[in-house]
């Protein structure tokens, strides 16, 4: 294969320059020898590879990029790469996150011939097949003349329904003299259908300026499509009062004063509970009922109180309005509704924020105490990513005020996801402290993503909660031994990842160990920070045993 | 839920079963809410229920399992279970395992309602029309009245076709009553058009009659299809020599005096490829013709002289009889065709078979020295699974007289596989000993899988090749940072995994010190052994060489 002078374009650096304005300067991934002449050109390029340990790895840490960026990238070789990849892949479809998935390929007169070809699972096209379903789009690039438009659209689709899309690049396509890249101007957002915006937005002004006592219930979307600002302007405008959920958790400010606290449904606090589902109006922006966001489908609204808008839909009541743009929508009713005295909607409960952590010593760690100390700790500076299991049953109670200082997979909910995932974040936000809150079980699904974190000298803070077992499933279910697991001498780990001088590996079975861990990380801001916190059998947040009331309401018989 | 009366059977109950029927003792898998009621049914079975760390290692192991049993299964959770164990599945599609993935899934009524449960990918049939893609068979299970009947079909479609097959069981199907199972005489094999089969069969005697020099390639659909013995028969009723293949290495036995060698075209030692090529009547049973095994496609025969038998046609030199089973041709042969003497078709070159192992002290290790002392290491007792990578690049030239003492894969190609899968071998030949050598790139895919064989007492030897990267990549293509991997302190690792005292670490620099290792392996026969190999940069077996050779023969320009 001839490589092109450096001052032309290739398929390969058609796609990268796009990679790049598109905000993405970091490739995840692994390589495989059809990926590799692609590989050449991302490390002559101005973005940076990223190697995983395995593929599954790489997708989560481009997800967890691509939450803090807009957008996220991973370069997987095929069939073994590929379907590797896929559950992170379809996670980021269920959650909307943009991921831009590129895998290698066998080469084009391989696929004509139909030749079996390593790697190859039944033909040519069962990738690009699977792949289109947990995708928005998806393309196969076969010639050069064709690749600059189809890496165009599909890149734009990605980023306008922050959806994850699918590039498989041939081996032999992968070096071939293109076109240059023109400068589009796109619009990376739907429009709005100007009649259904207008009179949707006077409807809900007016059920919103006659309700006593509105809330606004700021969902998912806003986080997704950049909408917090928008939002904020609008509670702040029309003073309402607003909850988030554990899905859009802090995508409003926890310390504004109008903010009611987590809405889970049954799940929830009893005073955010009531104030929530006793509203008048309930303006439920970008909200997804999932099962864990309404504390399993608990949720109590009276239908005709409610205003949904989401993914281009607005319900008021029983009537639709089809083709309003979330973002729209909020902006024009911040012009068109009433300003309101923020008097009665206090919340009822006095809000739980920070409390220094003052450890008794020689006091056995319990779960409480565990997340009231890791609630102590977290800051501006830290980004919690919380993996589902425990610690997503605790986050709700800590205390995080900026948006994009919280990752958490609410609705999919793949153990596994947070330790590669901080590796993205470790990437995309250099000056902050990824902050990783994990069981045992879940850690043990994707641990050896940790040694990448110390080869590229994360100061992450891992802490192991570690209950040895599948904890969620115990509390939930009649325990069985399947919940058992190996119990690995964790404390041994940053040595054997080869991060003997850059890991601080500390063991917590009491309260002074555990504080004394934090202090070690707030004094150690470069070293990566490792905690085992040991808990007692079955000891578990407080989040949790409202979860398992939950359940339990929902479904007596269990 | 109800759980029904012990003497009753539910669904789970009537699974397994027709698992167990089909020779399956162990089920491998990661637990999830939505399988839980299905484990409980497991655990109170005569089948016993291995965790992994996470469901793509449970794919592998269930595969290397089937592949000595005949069958396998694993059992996930939906989603983030059922797509993580997917490269598994579609690897076992690819090399056609038995595979059989038993999904849990959300209640029906949600799927009604269209629910956003966790776990959902996008909606409630996603997941199924993916495994549709990679198996033979797949279903829902929607209701106790049918489940039976697509119990049966499903598993029966795995084991005729040798291929994986997908089970969903929703979580409210787990514990329903339904009938007993029936005693299913099926016939677990394709029956072959009688005419076709006695003319194809006339007409491959005569050629090969006629023939002064035939050959036979022993592929690996005789591995699949448990025909080793009968085409042992064929080989030694009608004295002709015979070759295998990577695929199918062993399957016929490697001290046979009818034995060429391994053919892989190009690939292949010059005297093996001379004389198959050479033969004036080639009988390929059951060969694939995949890049590896035919030295990327560089096989020189002549079509016209070939007899090409396998999934259900055969092809004499240029027509094609249609449904005409591997088996039965091979049976019919045996009694058509003549016996010739065996005379001028020895091999041209003299076996390598096993040389005792004498170290040089304090010699520095290389690569051929590694192999030299894994083949001197390797008996009957030992099942050798070699990672695709320099391992299975070295493979070929080991000796090994048993087909299911060498697992590969050699064809779907995906690294990692070996760990997990040794963990199969371990469950389904408690009796044998795996032994898994695999490259640190390969083995960091997958580690904790390590700790697994460590919980279960296993014995397995695990020979580490550390040569600080993707190797192969670097033989094949110019060398990129791409191919650099974390330095883990491998020694560490046992410790680390929970296994201070059921495992032996031992880290080779040189041929005393690996020779002491296997010593100490041979010695310690319940404990798990570790070696780490090191070797010093771009070392490699000379059949990476050959390989690197053949690749460039076949594509002068790289």
């Amino acid at each position: 294969m001839t490589t092109p002078k450096k001052s032309t374009y290739n398929i390969s650096r058609y796609l990268l320059h796009r990679l790049k304005e598109a905000g993405i300067h970091h490739i995840f991934g692994v390589p495989g020898d059809y990926t590799l002449d692609f590989l050449d050109e991302v490390l002559a390029s101005p973005l940076k590879w990223v190697g995983n340990c395995n593929e599954l790895n790489a997708g989560y840490a481009a997800d967890g990029y691509a939450r803090m960026k807009g957008a996220g990238a991973a370069a997987v070789t095929y069939g073994v790469g590929g379907l590797s990849i896929l559950n992170a892949v379809a996670g980021a479809y269920a959650e909307r996150v943009p991921l831009i998935v590129i895998s290698g390929a066998p080469p084009s007169h391989r696929r004509d011939t139909g030749a079996m070809v390593h790697h190859l699972i039944a033909d040519y096209y069962v990738q690009l097949e699977i792949f289109k379903k947990v995708t928005v789009d998806a393309t196969i690039l076969t010639s050069a003349d064709s690749a600059p438009d189809e890496i165009d659209r599909v890149i734009t689709n990605a980023l306008i329904h922050k959806l994850p899309v699918y590039i498989e690049l041939p081996v032999d396509m992968a070096l071939l003299s293109c076109r240059p890249p023109h400068t589009i101007s796109r619009a990376l957002h739907r429009t709005s259908d100007k009649d259904s915006l207008e009179e949707c937005v006077e409807d809900a002004a007016r059920l919103l300026d006659a309700a006593l006592n509105p809330v606004v219930l700021a969902g998912v979307e806003l986080l997704r499509f950049g909408l917090g600002t928008a939002a904020l302007n609008l509670v702040e405008t029309l003073e309402i009062p607003f909850s988030t959920m554990l899905s859009s958790k802090c995508v409003l400010p926890e310390l504004h004063p109008q903010f009611i606290g987590i809405y889970q449904g049954n799940w929830s606090r009893e005073a955010v509970k009531h104030q929530v589902e006793s509203s008048d109006c309930l303006l439920s922006l970008g909200v997804w009922m999932t099962d864990f966001d309404t504390g399993l489908f608990s949720m109590n609204f009276d239908n005709r109180r409610v205003i949904d808008v989401g993914d281009g839909d607005v319900r008021i009541g029983n009537h639709y309005y089809h083709g309003v743009q979330l973002g729209d929508f909020i902006s024009a009713l911040s012009r068109k509704a009433k300003t309101r005295a923020y008097l009665t909607s206090h919340p009822h409960e006095t809000r739980r924020l920070k409390d220094r952590f003052i450890p008794q010593n020689g006091q056995i760690l319990t779960a409480p105490r565990l997340y009231e100390c890791v609630n102590s700790f977290l800051d501006d500076h830290t980004v919690l990513l919380a993996e589902p299991g425990d610690a997503f049953c605790a986050a709700p109670d800590f205390h995080i005020e900026e948006a994009e200082n919280f990752i958490v997979q609410a609705y999919y909910t793949s153990i596994g996801f947070c330790t590669p995932a901080s590796l993205g974040v470790a990437m995309a936000r250099p000056k902050k402290r990824p902050v990783i809150l994990t069981g045992d079980g879940a850690f043990q699904m994707t641990a050896q993503e940790m040694s990448t974190l110390i080869r590229h000298g994360s100061n992450a803070v891992i802490i192991l909660i570690n209950n040895d077992g599948y904890l969620i499933e115990r509390m939930l279910h009649e325990d069985g031994l399947y919940n058992d697991i190996q119990m690995w001498n964790y404390a041994s780990l940053p040595e054997a990842f080869g991060g003997k001088d850059k890991v601080i590996g500390i063991l917590a079975n009491t309260e002074d160990e555990l504080a004394q861990a934090f202090a070690t990380a707030a004094a150690e801001k470069n070293k990566l920070i490792f905690i085992e916190a040991r808990l007692p059998n079955r000891d578990c947040s407080e989040g949790l045993l409202r979860l398992g009331k939950a359940i339990r309401q929902s479904n007596p018989k269990k």
